[in-house]
């Protein structure tokens, strides 16, 4: 007998129309024969209204108290889900992350996962049991309830699965799958049978968000495989793999656009060890994520440094900047905003050194001036006007003919 | 130092302005040099809403899931007034009844408390926190979380007091003590300092709703000095004692009333042993609570039998009485709606024969007809129609003088 895993996000779980859904898809799944684990997140709004009532009494409460509430939201959803399934005569019971005993480190609102308890889960499944377990929340060794942040439920998911060896685990979200692109930016878009888990977890960083990241780098460390698809239909989804099949001819899997982006220009930086930890080591103090760096020397021989950053976050990247380069002798910094960042992703330009000129020939025909780049093993990506942002995204897919049935391919 | 257990009620906590109240409460305790531990009730509402969810999902849902699903109520609560208590700057801790340690049996949705653990609230006081614990609320031996029925956290609040050998327990609840009488019946009716818990006891379960029984006997049993009082003032309470100074003068503490009663009679019910067993038996078993029974010869030397039930339980009790008196060779039934029950409690009653005289005189002089009496050593009750029955209380307490701030006397 097989053991399966499903995750059933905020929305899959809204009301009570929505968990019966979901309970006649789970007990469809045990009736083929297999042992069934259900990870279920919040209701969707749910720990929106937990949050702001934290947040009428405190600006800034304490994180233990805040886990504290939010995680009664997962502990709804698995109750009433466990109850849903009873209701179509098949045994569940629900549990919480202190009840499997999914222990954690005491990081509370964004705890990681140190270990699971298999062992109450299995004895349920012994039994017959379907059991749904409470996502997103764990509890540290001395009792306290933790949480995962905010998407880690996904997590939970697939650690559970890892713990259980579990067959498969299965994402159940409001997409129905992984796609080449944003279908709503791109029509031709097309949806991925299989991606490798290393191309989706570029993909995910790059605002794909279908999964979280930290689900899918759990899934590649712990071997699970992993599907997302959703639970409005019983079309197939999209399998994330370790490995494909005829690679060496998929170049280019994925376009993906980030919106919302800001650029920080730092002139005449001093040449020497140090400096750049200097700025960078400030940045990160303020919990800043800094993503496309460069570096170049300028017509004096010193370099000039530039940098993009969330536009949220140009305030108090500002003012670390601002700090870390007094005395430094920096003829100053100047601030842009206004940007996207496109970016193609793919296993298969390892090999392919024409990836990235073709790339940018797909901008320079659309008159798409390039205003960074940046690139990896398996990613390409070139900051461009945010008013471009979609523009770039739909020339870059048509140029790598990802929308193509046959998947992609590569003309370089 | 001494320690002192606070138990807030729905009302208590209802929004954020309510909570900042009660963290207000709860620091000045603190701050007069007590520990503090608080028990807490869910929002007022929140336990309807989630029973309401639960309903969209079954009719009938199983009580483990039922308790984890409510318990959240609880749990929200505590966390928050941790925060609000937190923000005065007072160090505090929230905690399941899981995380306590309140071990319960395992009738879901009505568990009885077995034992509660000190250990970990214990170490929470000793480092200066303020311990924030959920009522209702606890857990039995394979871990499920189980709930003590509605009212349950008052008995919470008194076992946990009594576990830590507190040297107080103090109910915060919407009305400021308890009365001789209900004041929206009674203008005259008067706060008592002091009333005993046998006393207190009667009233409870004749309907003064101002604790629940259960908490009531607890304290009792443990001998946890109880105050009932409001949050909505600084005014002292009502104290509930195990035994009362010069409890020789007071021979009535209070005039309590349960309106909606009806009356079922059954004519020439057999003389022979067996038979009341089978009749209330079949009652019992169907769950309904009978309250006054008389039997009585009539002329044919027969027994009659009467007794009283609440209105909503007429139908249930009707089914069960029909069904057990079927072949044996009664005359038949009758029902009877539209009564009260009024009753005078007090302790010192027990060396006073007068007592019952002086309560139907009372009634005789307004011109109230009493259809059934029934007493015990502390309390006399009478059944009245119930459009006679707010008079009837009043007449009692104008009686035995309940409104004279001398406390009450008697003439007899």
């Amino acid at each position: 007998m097989s053991l399966i895993v499903q995750k059933y996000g905020g929305t899959s779980v809204a009301n009570a129309d929505r968990l019966r859904n979901v309970a006649r898809r789970v007990c469809r799944t045990k009736a083929m024969g297999h042992d069934v684990v259900v990870v279920a997140s919040a209701a969707a709004g749910t720990t929106d209204k937990l949050i702001a009532m934290a947040h009428e009494i405190s600006n800034d409460p304490h994180g233990r108290e805040y886990d504290m509430l939010v995680s009664t939201g997962e502990q709804i959803s698995v109750a009433l889900l466990a109850m849903a399934i009873q209701e179509l005569g098949c045994p569940s019971v629900s549990m919480t992350g202190f009840q499997v005993g999914i222990l954690t480190d005491s990081a509370h609102t964004k705890a990681r996962i140190i270990d699971i308890s298999t062992e109450k889960v299995l004895e349920e499944l012994h039994k017959g049991q379907i059991v749904v377990i409470a996502g997103f929340q764990g509890v540290d060794i001395t009792g306290n309830i933790t949480t995962l942040g905010r998407g880690g439920s996904d997590t939970s998911a697939v650690a559970v699965a890892a713990a259980l060896k579990a067959h498969r685990c299965e994402i159940y979200t409001d997409v129905d799958g992984v796609y080449t692109a944003d279908p709503r930016i791109v029509p031709s878009a097309r949806k991925l049978n299989t991606i490798r888990a290393d191309e989706m977890l570029e993909l995910a960083g790059l605002g794909a968000k279908v999964l979280q990241l930290r689900s899918v780098e759990f899934a590649s460390k712990y071997n699970v495989p992993l599907e997302v698809l959703t639970s409005f239909s019983d079309e197939p989804g999209t399998l994330i793999v370790q490995e494909t099949q005829n690679m060496e001819e998929i170049v280019v899997t994925g376009v993906a656009l980030v919106k919302n982006q800001a650029r920080v220009n730092i002139f005449n930086v001093p040449d020497r060890p140090g400096v750049a930890a200097r700025i960078f080591g400030a940045i990160a103090k303020k919990n800043v994520d800094v993503d496309m760096i460069v570096q170049a020397k300028n017509r004096e021989g010193e370099p000039d440094m530039s940098f993009t950053v969330s536009k949220l976050e140009l305030k108090k990247t500002e003012q670390a900047v601002n700090e870390a380069i007094k005395g430094l002798g920096s003829s100053g910094m100047t601030i842009e905003e206004g940007f996207a960042k496109v970016s193609a992703v793919g296993i298969g330009m390892r090999g392919h050194p024409g990836v990235a000129a073709q790339m940018f020939e797909a901008l320079a025909a659309n008159k798409i001036n390039i205003e960074m780049i940046s690139t990896s093993e398996i990613k390409i990506s070139c900051l461009v006007k945010e008013d471009q942002g979609e523009q770039a995204v739909r020339a870059v897919h048509e140029s790598f003919q990802l929308g193509e049935p046959s998947g992609a391919a590569t003309s370089a």
